[in-house]
């Protein structure tokens, strides 16, 4: 699928068809986030795919946001080091959007759930085992859509500027 | 392009053909930047477009990394609005990928400038006239592509755990 045409077409989508996500597909959509760029190249991200329905199910419910992970087939954790880049907030929302972009290119919907300082941050982290020195940048939910959805945004002439804050 | 191509042929560019960019180019990296998701679509971002030489030359000069936006023949600043979004750091990351892609797609090299919480924030938010209550979240030179570059990243088995954090 075309990079614009992703981008442009790319929704958030919540509800699922029941069947699971192929392997190979899912590798591809990892792929996508492994090839983020990140400050200095300094990568500093670990996915962890949550294949196990118990687990999908116990993290969404501790969320605010994300109760509809609990029925998704598939879900992705982005972790990041904040020690290891000058940006890793950054970089873990890029390899994030890359998922979500591969991840409608090959026919599935997802859902970023922002997680990053958020009230459920502490008790996703314990469920998953991650480190106190991690942060949990974003939980994504996956899978074949069973829902379509429109969305708007502010026109260009609203948002952009030329050479100057507020100048047009 | 196709967008797992775009997404893994990307590359930071940091040199650049003397020739402008042309406007109806620009247009669609805008647009890509658009339609990037946002916390509650709350799109708490402006664009701007660094055309004025003299201005990207001045920008370039403040900051550590980024003295090369003083030869690109264009420049995007993004900046975002925090309390505008729970997640406006993401929120402006994607905006800021989406643009990467979108110029890489249309046969454009771009390089990303770190600079939320950077030493040159500060220094660049008072050149461009960004308010005090915004935040200064990234810096993109633009141009055709003078050079080509190599990268790399980790195997997917050193950074993907399943279920767990730890777990393979």
């Amino acid at each position: 699928m075309d990079v614009i045409e992703a981008i442009e077409a790319r929704r958030s989508i919540r509800k699922y068809e029941k069947r699971s996500v192929p392997e190979d597909i899912l590798q591809k959509i990892l792929e996508a986030g492994r090839w983020a760029p990140s400050a200095s190249n300094a990568q500093p991200w670990n996915f962890i795919v949550l294949k196990d329905e118990g687990i999908r199910k116990e993290v969404a419910r501790v969320t605010t946001y994300g109760k509809f992970l609990a029925e998704a087939p598939l879900g992705i954790a982005v972790v990041i080091d904040p020690r290891a880049s000058t940006h890793p907030v950054e970089d873990g929302a890029i390899a994030t959007q890359n998922m979500l972009l591969a991840a409608h290119a090959l026919g599935l919907g997802t859902c970023w759930i922002g997680s990053y300082g958020s009230v459920h941050e502490e008790k996703v982290k314990k469920i998953l085992g991650i480190p106190e020195n991690k942060r949990l940048l974003s939980l994504i939910s996956v899978g074949f859509p069973a829902e379509s959805r429109k969305s708007a945004r502010e026109e260009l002439r609203k948002i952009v500027f030329i050479d100057r804050y507020g100048k047009k």
